[in-house]
């Protein structure tokens, strides 16, 4: 999908937004870790951990920040944000060629008659686009990819392999979908008739905004009424569920296995940690994070870090304070208790002083 | 898929089971939400909080209970259960217009020879049928979906696109599946050999019942002897593991992101909170309410509701009281070694004092 | 998929490496749980609690440790590991007839000509394979199952429906991948540029090892820099979120729902519960074992049993205790108070009676 090409460092730091130590023209083409890296190879320090790899690197110039770049003696890329320095780098080292794949479209890919498809708009294999669905310029669709009528989908996104997006969905530009996601099924919606489940026709939509990515097999619902909307330059890990009504804000990152009951609004800016869960009908201030695995069950009003994952021990240990994190309430009583007679003693012992 | 049609007011109440505050010749051929509704709209209102637009909704009528009527100078659809209501007007709204869809199967769905469909069920392109698959009257495949051999799909069922249905798996009547839903694969049975894994054979199957709704991605395993059984009127939402040899019992509702571990019985009429866990093995009553992010690792033989989620906090706050967390066996043995003291203390003050 | 073949218990005893206690003539042709098995079928103790049906079984033969054998008047498979005989015991009876279904690429796949097949390869309909793809003998792909550029399987993996492999990923010989299951859709890296995300190219690939298998819809996420590996034997179940460059060692087990973050390296031989969620960046031991629900949030160095789910308790008596897990913090330092002043009091009494 994607073909490496040369430049040459003094054009990569400019082009990156870096300041450049060392000669600007001596050409590099590829991105490779610290410890893998040869010539013509840009790489960074990911981790403080492998500083030690530094001095035996053999690429052709690193990225690194002001500090880290002291008494390194190759080539290097400074900024004060290097990890952003170098996503650029990658960006440009892996530039699509997009000249060279010509636009086409499938022939076994079924287009309805009805679909508007922009002229260089690529269908990949077995893919599936329906009635009145329109593809903006540059929009390319994966192998068996489904699309349901009067789906839109702005300019230059890329929707991968097994895909499905039900009907009347709108889907905004440069939006990145990854294999097996699901957008605009149906919400969980029923009415309880004497023990007996009647579904709530999910008669929403959901609105994705530009420069959304969405990680591979996670699901956004459609609303009930109304639409699921998720703001621009949202992105989401893989296997994420995200329910009917469900609003994020603008730029806000939710990393894998989170779940989202519906109706619930997400400010922007704001971080969710790896397998935490969201209740419904909540709303979450901008630039709020919530850390891995936090059960989210009241609204948070406040800009800050919020927690409530739980402390992995040994078993034995874990074993002996489970039993009494059941007796918490009981346990705070007794110390109340304690406290209580022991002030009442301390009277008393006053008292008996008193009296000698 | 659906089609919105025009109904009278009147008509409207008496199909859906509403007693009819307003004009019964007043036509509304579509819901919304109370905010957004105009002319020809019924709406409801979802939350109390949203009560304040009673008072401006431009809606044609608003499902509503006797108590929020009160005061309400609009039409109104009255009734104790107003969400089941509006659930029943919303799909009198929506009814699917089945004459017009004419049956019919793509050109590009694979239908193995020895597979039986009923005159009129709808397959969609690049779906596939396995070998002996039987397909009742009025059944829909979604496209890209694919179906084993010797699958069965009781009449009315709708399956969306791209989803999976491995061989001999059995479907009821009116089943909805949404896209991505994997139905019979294999369950996790592994038998350890000197540390390698060795397969054991998954022989059973899957049974949906009449009625069954599945969320989007969600997977149900075939079973490793004898079946998996989902019963009638059961309702699951997306990106739920449903393991080997589960049974779960009829009109049961399981939200988004839920772990069911092989060979557990979960009763009828239960709700199972979003992201909780259930262990392998284990028996849950009938009408057992297990709620959002809870660990269930025991059975439970009564009907009630199960809490095992815990507290978010600020981080701050959350990271000194983790740490106590670990040190509660300890908490507790210290709380009772105060209490042994503090009554010692007091048998030895009461000497005291009754020495003088 | 599989068909059924006879074979006496002399030579399933043999084969399966069991002891044989009964007529070594009798044939058998499938598998059955106690309850259900009659004449021909193989069954076994699947858990202690059906050991009543054992009386009463009319199996032609029950795989039994020496212990359960005792006094057990049928035919018995005797081993001191019968999940593994049973196992081996279910492959033999449902031993694949790969003679009968001869090889075949259906005329719908998509096979691009510059893929590579070895000539007894099967490709479902509707299947899309990718330039330069390399297939090892006895591959069998399943329907609607997607596998990009530069793709190689090795011999007799079988890759079920609707899966998708993205470009460049290596997968080993004997693999097993069900439906739903993404392997190589990019990581989840982003740099942050003054609140806007910058996708950081995900430049490597992954490599499943031999025998690995992966349940429905579970995700592989390819490298940053570098390869996600997975070693060989490793078996994975549904719906699990391995992030990039995450390294699991040989043989490893991990259960539905998990979620593994980026950079993570696991060991060999460990077993990771169900919903568990392990943090980025970690290192875990061989042999440790991770129960259910357990969220890890820092590296294991030692080998041993883990723990960190939480108490699950009627609703009610679960909300006192919450509250008061937000006090922990609290308590322990009054904890520590009421000590001190009990200390002190002691001297004080000590004192007064000193006094008198």
């Amino acid at each position: 999908m994607a073909e490496q090409r040369s430049i040459s460092l003094g054009d990569l730091a400019r082009q990156a937004g870096a300041e450049l130590s060392g000669d600007p023209t001596l050409t590099v083409d590829h991105v490779a870790t610290l410890e893998d890296a040869g010539q013509g190879a840009v790489t960074f320090l990911a981790n403080t951990r492998y500083r030690r790899f530094l001095a035996t690197t053999k690429a052709s110039a690193v990225v690194l920040s002001p500090e880290e770049r002291d008494g390194f003696p190759g080539a290097a890329l400074v900024s004060d944000n290097p990890y952003l320095v170098f996503a650029r780098v990658a960006q440009l080292l892996l530039q699509e060629d997009e000249s060279e794949e010509s636009a086409r479209v499938h022939p076994t890919a079924q287009i309805h008659p009805q679909a508007v498809l922009a002229p260089n708009v690529r269908v990949a294999a077995q893919a599936v686009i329906g009635a009145r669905a329109q593809l903006a310029e540059g929009v390319v669709i994966g192998a068996g990819t489904v699309l349901g009528a009067d789906v839109r989908v702005g300019a230059h996104s890329r929707i991968a392999a097994n895909v499905t997006i039900a009907d009347a969905v709108m889907i905004g530009a440069r939006v990145v979908l990854h294999p097996g996601v699901v957008i605009g099924a149906d919400g969980f919606g029923f009415a309880n008739d004497a023990g007996r489940w009647v579904k709530v026709p999910q008669t929403g939509s959901v609105q994705l905004g530009d420069d959304v990515e969405i990680g591979a097999s996670s699901c956004v619902d459609r609303g009930a009424l109304g639409d699921t909307i998720i703001g621009e330059g949202v992105k989401i890990d893989n296997l994420v569920q995200v329910g009917h009504n469900v609003r994020i804000g603008a730029h806000t990152a939710i990393a894998g296995c989170v779940a989202i009951a519906g109706s619930t609004t997400i400010g922007k800016g704001c971080l969710i940690g790896g397998a935490a869960g969201i209740a419904g009908h909540l709303t979450i201030a901008d630039g709020v994070t919530v850390t891995a695995m936090t059960g989210v069950s009241r609204s948070i009003r406040k800009r800050g870090v919020y927690s409530g994952s739980t402390l992995m021990q040994p078993s034995q240990e874990w074993r002996r304070n489970l039993v009494r994190s059941g007796q918490l309430d009981e346990m705070y009583r007794r110390l109340r208790e304690l406290e209580r007679e022991l002030a009442d003693m301390k009277k008393k012992q006053v008292g008996n002083n008193e009296l000698h």
